[in-house]
């Protein structure tokens, strides 16, 4: 087993926010704290554009009470951005922490960051220079390989659960058809977790439509056509992403269909604005299919946004220990000989025995590619989501709140 | 002191939902099933349209258990309805009302649920029928006249606080400027919750419009470009209901600046679909005058919609208790010598005393109009919001999550 070598250390935090990423970073500067071989813990400001850039944070000596603050707070604490470094950008990066003699890099991020770190580590070896990476997953989108699942996939999969739960029964108060859109460009991990929280059957959601499953136009008319002629009312949840047969996104087909001008840029591609049109097309569609039987039907869409992924104190109780943990482990294994990787989890129990373990993946099996929703925990018809996914999914909310209904009548 | 009457007791919920709307409801049957004069307690599904329509749930002999989980959940249990009844309406309220032999009317809602009690209780006076008839009040608008604030208020506020928390977070991991839409058709309230958690002058929301102020285009980009200018980035709390100086939504005024096709219906009214459309409008209108200036400038909107007035498990506990105690205090008053009346709080204690006590207000010093946010509580630039609201509003929130965040340069 290779000594922990002597120098200094980073983390840095890309992409998207999520309720639980600084947790992962307090994990990984607690443990740094804790090992002799680190002289100066470094925080990368805005991910590798401050590394490339030389903007640094001095993330030694901080007390408890700031970390726990940091870790309970949503979004990278230390900046993120989007840039995804090429082979030049990823030697700017190595060069800058190579000069602050860093042997101990962590990058907190999905598949992306992956991908730099394994570039990154490549070019150390190349050139000798001995250093430490790892990967520490992140990602509302649980779209991650190798791992059971993604540090803040939990706290978004909780609050898409909740949201869904109160909106169920706004609507079942004030029925009408509501559609809900739900982030998920790829995968409709975060799209399935509406069904956590669903009460019995007549509880929304009533219809769900994932990346996963081609979507026909025509079969979701008819979709919420059946529930709320059974129902008087229909709850939908629909991934930002879906797209239909051809891969074009459904807002484009939506919009020609609705006779919407739809603009083309220079190089041809669509270019659709407006941060509700997908779900206000669905709507105005269902509106225009169904108004001539249901004279006064009341449709509403709602996009989620931003809020699924920064909403402030409600996180996931599981998902802030395991992003915590991943943080730290990803220092125990860099100081103890593992060279480089992405932490994961592995599943050793289920239901009321969840627990995890973390294991070390190779920055190669999590790098670029993403892992969709099994096709098995949708239904067949495509509209729905299977038992399977709730018994994976449940454990990592850390639980969900609780509602009652009155049903007696007089 | 007059005698409580022997009869029943009818519990109704009207309008929009709120987080604790059925907290009043079980308070309300709570303390109807210990008072000996009340023989049935009924709940009208779907507010006064189910009384008309004689549609009524049984709410004797409920159980401590599913009470609880009902006030615990969003959105009225019992039904609501957006029916704003004239007099004819009224009038088969009342029949309806005393063919079953109702002693005790109980409608929790809004401004126009205070002038329907109104109206059924001048009508049961004329006829010279004896019932109690008590408004409880519910809104996350707060705009109901008399009372210090209003149940349902204290939650939202505590949502788009949250929310705006956790954004502004996000917002300063990947900087640019976001727009952020509150519900508020005609009072500022909720929206000003936006600036309760913010940490420092840095954190957002920078600025913040409400209906109050009439909007000026131009100064609003001014605005923007100063803030920008100066962070870096720059969050945005706007009202949905913000028009300009003639009253005009500023929506119009905006699609048309932005060269969009303004539909007009066969009235002339402006027709304005896209539930995002004024986030997007402004978002656009502001990458459209900083494009030159700042090339790359990244700009998003979101309209935060149904989940603030709806969402599951993030009510404040204080407008949960306060709720309750509303509901409770109606069936006091209604059982002990009042006739008729709105439950009002009067504010009895600031800051960490903070405490209620309640009063019996006049319904129809409740009923229809409603009340702004006061003009000294918003800046004199029209685009935030003074100290005084803060001590105002954030006792009702019942505390907010706390943030952490890293600020020493390496």
């Amino acid at each position: 087993m290779a000594d922990a070598i002597k120098g200094n250390a980073i983390i840095g935090q890309s992409g998207g926010p999520t309720a639980v990423i600084n947790q992962s970073l307090v994990g990984a500067i607690e443990a740094l704290y804790e090992c002799d071989a680190v002289e100066n813990v470094l925080g990368a400001q805005n991910a590798v554009r401050g590394i490339v850039e030389e903007r640094f944070l001095d993330l030694n000596g901080l007390d408890a009470e700031t970390l726990e603050a940091v870790a309970n707070t949503p979004a990278a604490a230390l900046g993120s951005s989007r840039d995804k470094p090429d082979a030049e950008y990823c030697k700017r990066i190595f060069q800058s922490l190579e000069k602050r003699n860093i042997r101990y890099f962590f990058y907190i991020g999905g598949n992306d960051s992956a991908d730099t770190t394994r570039i990154v580590n490549e070019m150390a070896n190349e050139a000798g220079y001995e250093m430490r990476v790892f990967h520490i997953p992140k990602t509302i989108d649980n779209d991650l390989r190798v791992t059971d699942h993604c540090p803040g996939y939990g706290s978004a999969a909780k609050f898409v659960a909740s949201a869904f739960m109160g909106d169920d029964r706004d609507n079942n108060a004030l029925p009408g058809i509501k559609i809900n859109v739900v982030m998920g460009r790829n995968a409709g991990w975060l799209t399935a977790a509406s069904v956590l929280g669903r009460g019995d059957v007549d509880c929304g959601p009533h219809l769900v439509y994932v990346p996963e499953v081609a979507f026909d136009t025509d079969k979701f008319i008819a979709d919420v056509r059946e529930v709320y002629g059974r129902l008087g009312r229909c709850q939908i949840a629909v991934s930002e992403g879906i797209a239909d047969e051809t891969g074009m996104p459904v807002t484009v087909g939506l919009a020609e269909r609705l006779g919407h001008r739809v603009e083309r840029d220079s190089h041809g591609n669509v270019q659709l604005s407006g941060s509700g049109a997908l779900g206000d097309f669905l709507g105005d569609l269902v509106k225009q299919e169904l108004k001539q039987q249901y004279k006064t039907i009341r449709v509403r869409s709602d996009t989620f946004g931003y809020l699924q992924r920064s909403f402030a104190g409600f996180a996931s109780e599981v998902d802030q220990k395991e992003a915590r943990l991943a943080g730290r482990t990803a220092v125990q294994y860099a100081t103890s000989g593992d060279i480089d990787g992405s932490v994961a989890f592995n599943r050793i129990g289920e239901g009321e025995n969840y627990a995890v373990e973390c294991f070390r993946a190779e920055l190669k099996d999590v790098a670029r590619e993403t892992k969709d929703l099994p096709r098995e925990w949708i239904n067949e018809a495509g509209n729905g989501i299977q038992q399977a996914f709730i018994d994976y999914a449940m454990p990592l909310t850390g639980g969900l709140p609780k509602v009652g209904q009155l049903r007696k009548m007089a």
